[in-house]
């Protein structure tokens, strides 16, 4: 226990703020998982996986973290030898990479700047080149949490159809989904990837993989060895899911009340709130003068802002500042950007107030850091909510 | 359970925001209040409670309302047709007086315009003329909940010692401790009157009289019906408290884990924080050109504000735009103050996020319904708190 | 925290096991008391307790113990100087008395042995008696909580019929309340009163009296100087309830979800549970050869059991064992009963393996304190309970 | 919410009961998995776990159900074309061994009754045979909960030993640990496997591996594909362990507190506890004349027992009554035993009227459903406990 007074305002892009709503639905005793209530709760989750990903494909719920969840996308659908279309959009992708590598898998990591998301022209290209369609599967992260920027996942399914190749298209929607329009079905999305501490506003250590009928016909012949994350097992009439190790219980009460609560608000008013928030962010960091690093508006997420700081400044200061003297947590650069900019996660169960709380102290912190800024961030965004 | 999203952040006067801390320690089994672990709880609250009154006389527990607190107050200390002296300072004070006179007491009431505290030189004044000494108690609200202004209660003692009258001073600091500097020993009050749902951060439902001795040797004297605010078999020996009915055992885990809390931290700096916060309220009402209720600075509270609204305005549409369209809750002006202004209750569980989301919030909520005012309130807010 | 293991069985007749639901409903944010929403919240408990006191007469919520609401019941109705026909039934009719006479009342205390309930003869007879109708009400404990002794309310509601008599009826149903059937408007009950810590499961702090009209014309011209019980205040036009000071904010929202489980469950469904319960305790008593306290098979309480031991050997002692050795709460003999008899609760958030692991319980601790007893009165429950 | 009314009496062998403190420690909000207060929770549960095992070796957390530690264990330390030796002890150990055979492992299954635990004898005849020393490790179930039999942990360690083989030595301990003594470091177990549903009173979600300095160096080498479970991203340096993932935070809040109060207690008093329940059930289970399935008194488990019903009886009628009657949940038989018996988890936060109550609720089962049992065996468990 901290001694720090009132509530802490945490902008990690993930864990996020958890509504007391999810929270004390957790704070129960367990249940027998063989039992008929279990098999209740077991069905609303399943079924309200699906609305959340927009999918009619199964979705199966693993006990693991989401680097389990893109395990289990790989073992189950590629084998050694095989070739995976990936692209570099920033730390996650490069985690994800090696990922595959371990597993044996050949990556073609086609290069980028960590300020655009994956180029669907060079996808589209790199496809079409191999005529020997020796890539197995795209993969990609839908939005990069390192960076905040999305990439266009509609898109990237219109190159591959383009290039008329036959890969899976794998989609790590781990920061998107629940906050952003994440479309699987319409998208063609094989394998997506997803996590529950972002916009499902759940503790971290429960992850899903959505499976096309696509992605498990290739389960059925992929030989990696894989027992833990087996969709043989998991869903074995391949519509199914089932559990095989028992299930994560408290985490699930916690999930049918997160989609309880976003069935309620509406999943396009869930939508509309991130991007206004979203924007609220954007527009304080314009009116300070800062560089946010998203190059390409079309590809600003509105679950994670990333703002540089001018060169000579110590970005981590600033964060020092805000969670030492103000009890806001915001999240450090990433690899490259360590010490160059900031991230302000913004994703998960938020309102007006909790963002512009937060902006101001990022304010008064560049004023206490001495970072060169225009004040009155907070006024464009106060500006820009207040005009809606 | 309401749909809106995010953290509703709460500025009435009391109730107040509540840490988890507090929330969790209630949330847990009753025990039986006649056995030794509800004593060791009992004996953490009795001696918890003497510190944050600073006190060395016992401080009783009720389970009831703030207004029983008063009650109590009064059934013990004064007989029909005993005199008591008030002094007009809002709605409050006005309550009160009527709960005394309903008790066949005579209230001599000094008027007041609500902007300024009790007088003390019109209370020395008044009591240096009563050659009969009829007068029985001088009764004060310490911090008018309903105004915004704080009585500068050192002065009425001094005011009583210098008319040299015997009567006793009883003390409203419902909304005052735990949140300002509550001085009940140094500043000799015979009966000081709190409550759970403010500055100590719990639900209401639960209220405190600190009884010095003068006061309980009133009390045995005093002839007017009572039972169950009975002082006499509450404090038996005048020093030990006691139930004499089922306590409310869960709010006083509640309480226990108040007093840990105050404790941590330090009263004096819960009072330091408390003025800070205020203070950032009060720069940004400057900032925007409002008009603050209180009307002398030696006597702004640093719990709650009443900020007036331009003529022809009306303060409660800026309340419920702040409520619906951004889930933050203002307290509305009182009695002649409803419409003309609103409260913003700064004491309990809050920091600077908190107070800046809210500061921001009511700037967008003055743009979006029209209240003449000057932007960039928040932006004072901000460099008060960045300055520190 | 204690660091006993396992969660303790508690057996005192109040307050009593809380269940995770109503704990969980409690622990969240306050909100605020002048909104709509805790309009919404206010309407639900108003008309939820209607249901349970099974009256059209409103029901007042105090934040108050349960003897407030008996003070309410008194300062609301009866002026100085007037008669209250009481009888003696154990430690609690005791007590009220004590408040009556606290209050300038006289009251007639008809007799008892504290093994029987109040007599309807005896109120009869001696209403009957009572020619220059002085006597202004009856007031009886319904279920003596210190005994485990009901009274027969139907009874004394024909015998103050038979005697042609306008006295008030005023019933404390406290410990019976939604535990056993209580019918305020069948039995024209004027002032009933109840608490929150027994049969609704929740912390204590929070009580209510269901006020007649002709308990209400009645407080018209009652002159006992009142404040805070005071009902033209609370009930404004007779009919409405409303708060005169904060309500117990978080105690209504456990209120709120009370009332949902005890309409879900349904009242006669929890009644006959409680008989269950009961009943099962009352096998094994006379297995064990034990004397059950309650004389008269018509009055036994099936919300609390008093149980006398031999001469000779302590009850309390028995009590340690159960609480050191087990982690089980039982209650002890008041008054004239302590250390003669123990008391087990069996009301509230209960089922059959509670009571079952809490009598063999006792059959443990009868033997390892060397009661006399013939074993197997655990059998003889299970019996009882396997037959149904 | 289901409507039955009172506390559910859970008996599965995990998920078990959850203390209200454990359950209240993880019912807050999450933070930072990068910053200093996330640093010292980590702390507290790496070094808690360390005696938990009784090891000086780093135990790792994976966000994952026991079964991915298993798989952990595997994939760190065998290669493809691997030999293990496994014993057959129940479900579990065919489970286990279907797991190590999908990694191409090849295992060699000592052939059990599933009523006795690992045979330390064969484990020694089988290993002095292997003179290429073609076996890789031994791998055993310490605690079968499908059928309640222990397998004496020392004495394969002893039959290793005296084999001389190099061989590592994994042991299952996931429902023996925080209930029975496991004595990682004196037995020399290479690799430990537990997880948090059992006696560590957690949620499911979470499971554990302890690394010995053998087994360490043995990953460095093994070739098997892996990246989730790694040790070594998760133990850098072999010593100190890291987090690759985001940690399941609110369950290590969880974490800190079962370890708080395992420590408050005390090991050998926990232990000692469950050795105490156990007992009272065995006693029960011969007094009824229904047999236990474990056949030797050196391997009863203390934490779950598994009893068999008569021929010709349905051991799932008598669980469906014990739960839809009386709310209590018992295990039942799994794959040959499925009806033929049924199981009592009895591990986790139990204390004596738990036990009670559902061993007397079994008994009134057993008449309810016609299984032919002496009655009384409930008093042959209240004699056993009082008698200490």
């Amino acid at each position: 226990m901290t001694h720090a007074r009132g509530r802490q305002f945490l902008h990690t892009p993930g864990p996020t703020v958890m509504p007391d709503r999810i929270l004390r639905a957790m704070d129960r005793p367990a249940l027998d998982h063989r039992g008929a209530e279990f098999r209740n709760l077991a069905d609303a989750c399943f079924g309200g996986l699906k609305r959340v990903f927009q999918t009619e494909s199964p979705v199966l719920i693993y006990p693991a973290a989401g680097h389990g969840a893109w395990e289990a996308a790989l073992v189950n659908t590629c084998s050694p030898g095989d070739v995976v279309l990936m692209c570099e959009t920033g730390a996650f992708s490069d985690w994800w990479k090696e990922m595959v590598e371990a597993f044996g898998i050949t990556v073609e990591y086609l290069p980028g700047d960590w300020r655009h998301g994956a180029d669907p022209d060079a996808v589209e290209a790199h496809l079409a080149e191999d005529k020997a369609r020796r890539i197995k599967a795209v993969a990609v992260v839908h939005n990069e949490t390192s960076t905040g920027v999305l990439s266009r996942a509609a898109e990237i399914r219109h190159a591959i159809d383009n290039a008329g190749h036959p890969a899976l298209f794998m989609l790590d929607v781990i920061s998107s989904l629940a906050s952003m329009d994440v479309r699987v079905d319409e998208w063609q999305v094989d394998v997506a990837v997803g996590g529950s501490q972002k916009g499902l506003m759940l503790p971290p250590g429960m992850s899903f993989t959505a499976v096309s009928e696509k992605a498990f016909r290739a389960s059925q012949s992929a030989r990696q060895s894989r027992s833990y994350w087996d969709w043989t097992a998991l869903l074995p009439d391949g519509r199914t899911p089932a559990f095989t190790c028992t299930p994560a219980i408290n985490l699930m009460f916690g999930l049918r009340e997160a989609i309880d609560m976003l069935t309620e608000e509406g999943l396009d008013n869930v939508f509309a709130r991130h991007a206004r928030l979203a924007e609220a962010v954007r527009r304080a960091v314009a009116a300070w003068g800062l560089e946010l690093w998203s190059a390409d508006p079309r590809e600003h997420s509105n679950s994670v802002s990333t703002i540089l700081v001018p060169d000579g400044h110590d970005a981590n200061a600033l964060r020092a500042c805000c969670l030492d003297r103000f009890n806001v947590v915001l999240a450090g650069g990433l690899q490259r950007l360590n010490g160059k900019a900031f991230r302000i996660g913004h994703l998960g169960d938020l309102n007006e107030p909790m963002i512009l709380g937060t902006l101001a102290t990022v304010e008064a912190a560049l004023g206490a850091t001495g970072i060169p800024h225009t004040k009155g961030g907070i006024v464009a965004a106060i500006d820009y909510l207040a005009g809606e």
